[in-house]
Parts: structure tokens; sequence; C-alpha cells
């Protein structure tokens, strides 16, 4: 049985087809929209289209971008010997966050997982390889997740990027700063005793 | 400071003017639009185009139709002789779902509330009024929220409907089916002892 007209209908799914999203959800998502000036809900369905179109991998470090070179790699301020491999875009946004970090990215779009069917070749390994053959690199920071396929593949760069002479190192594991030690799981905590600093 | 390229931005703000859509869901959301193959963000993008367009008010009871007249006000079968007033089109789908209810709705899109600034013009209670006047009406169910604006308007609507010689009836309050009587709160409880029925 139909209970909504159509377009809304056709909405709901769409809503629903977004992760997270459930029927209630996407219901009172596509009310919000019906109640929406129209201009408003031609700029949201103009943003989606307009992502899709004008966004594109940088050729250098396979960050989003809406250039052929990103902004962060095309950066002459940056240092460009100093590369952070990380597994996504979002966590380029996380590390820019800290401002800390000076360098540039190289970002994998994923993990190795043979479990989910992902290999070395299936994520931007190669494009890295390319990068550090290229010469001019002193450093790779390995940036990726730590869980088991980030761990993985941090550890199978690690062995690729040795032989070319170039200082690979990985982000500190340890308890995070404002947690308490009560909450820290085992692993973490012998990680952060093992890797104690000197004050 | 810009982390993302402008389009992706764009995209992510859009998605955290939606209800309930921080910038964290925001972004998968807007990641996730990015990994989907163009035709499918682009049926997306349709969707909502399409809802603001094709979409418009029944011109009898007031509910979300792509028609005129809607599926239910314009279905020979039901009986529109009694007709169900409601909040929002959501309370339609609600009550559909009963399958118990073979009468018409009326949508008053909202409540009246002093607090939120609506009063009796700004829903449609004109509209139902006309409908009534035009005769035919036997009953009217008030179906607003068991909550202080849908009591306050389903009295209000109550006491300019009698005159008609219309018989107005409220839906029932008591413990909901399937509850625990523990977990009732007192006012509930007190009306579902008031209201008490005889086996």
């Amino acid at each position: 049985m139909e209970y909504f007209a159509l377009p809304l209908q056709n909405l709901i799914e769409e809503f629903e087809k977004l992760p997270g999203i459930g029927s209630k959800t996407a219901q009172r998502l596509a009310f919000f929209i019906l109640n929406q000036p129209k201009e408003k809900a031609k700029k949201f369905a103009d943003a989606i289209i307009s992502a899709k179109e004008k966004l594109c991998y940088c050729s250098v470090c396979q960050n989003i971008s809406d250039k052929e070179v990103c902004s962060i790699c095309d950066n002459p301020t940056r240092d460009h010997s100093i590369i952070c491999v990380v597994e996504s875009p979002r966590d380029v946004l996380q590390i820019e966050r800290t401002n800390e970090f000076k360098g540039v990215y190289h970002v994998l779009h994923g993990a190795i997982s043979p479990m989910d069917n992902v290999g070395p070749d299936d994520i931007k390994i190669k494009e890295l390889i390319a990068r550090i053959g290229s010469g001019d690199v002193k450093e790779v920071i390995m940036a990726t997740n730590p869980n088991l396929e980030g761990e993985t593949t941090a550890m199978y760069i690690s062995k690729l990027i040795k032989p070319f002479g170039v200082s690979v190192t990985r982000i500190a594991h340890g308890v995070p700063v404002g947690g308490e030690l009560e909450f820290a799981d085992e692993v973490t905590l012998s990680k952060a005793l093992k890797w104690r600093v000197e004050l």
C-alpha cells in the first residue's frame, strides 16, 4: 500500500540509502526538505551534483581536490620532504586541525584488509612509491589507523620504502590525553609503558 | 583555514543544515556521496528537486500529494462522512498502518502553540470548517498529539465544530499495548483508570 505521494516516497528512499539513516530519520529529513524554500532545496541538490562533477584526486597526494594539484601539495611553504601517509581524506583534516604538521600527505583511500578483499593494489600504494622514487623525500610518517588493517598496511609499506633509504616512522601509541588510566585498554597501556619517555 | 576542497565543503555544509545531522555525520554522508557512482548521486539530487516541484497540498484534506486531490480523498470506497484530524502527514501514515480506519483525513500541519507563536490561523483549521460546512460529515475524530498543544487544538476545534451538529470524538488515552504498568506515567495511568471499559 502506498501512503505517501510518489515524489515524497522517492525522496525518503533516497535518504534511506545513506549510511546510518533509518526509515524514521529519512522521513524526517524528507519532510524537512519539503518545508524548505525551493531555492534552498535546489542549493542542496546542486551541492550533490557539483561535488560529484568538480572533485577529483590530487595527482600528487591522492587527496580529494577540485584542482589537479591540491592546495597542500601546491603550497611552497610546506615541507615536501616529509610525507604523512593516512587512510582517508578525513584523517588529513584531523591532522591539519592539530596545526603541528607542516609536511605533505599521501592518502591511501583504504587499508590492506584480506577479510574485505582489499589487497595492496586496491589502495594508492603504487602512487606513494612513485613519489618516493622521484627523490627529495626524507621521512615517511605512517599515520594509518591503530587497528589490525592499519598496522598491517603500515608494516607492508615500510618494507617497500626502506630500500629507498628513506626514514619510515609510525605515530606513537599511548594513553589519550585527557583520558583516565582506568578506562585505557591493556594493549594501549602496555604500549604506553613500553614507549615511555624521560621527563 | 580550509581543509577540504570547496565543492566538498559545500556539500558537507548542506548536510549539516539537516535536522539532527552533526558535523561528523555530515562528513560521513558527503564522503558516501563522493564514493557513489555519478548516476546515483544525480538520482538523489533529482529526488530533492522533484519532491519540491511536484508536491502540493491536497485541496480537500491538505495532506501532501502529487495530485490536486490525494489518493485517499479520491477513493470512493472510503467513508467520507468520518474525518480524522491529525497534525502532520506522518500521522496519516501511522494511522493508515493500523488498517483500522476507513474514513478520510484532515491534516492541520501543526498545532496551536502560543509559545511558538502558532495561532489558529496558522494551521489548516479554516479548511476543516469549510469541509464540515459543506455538509455530509457525521463525525470528526480529533487525533492530534496527546500533549499540551495537541489537546488545546482538539478542544479549540471541537468548540468550533459542535454548532454544526457533528459528533466530535477524541482518540482514547490509556496504557500502551505491550507496555508494562511499571513504566506508565501517572497521568496516563489515571486516564486509563478513568476510561476503563467493561469486559
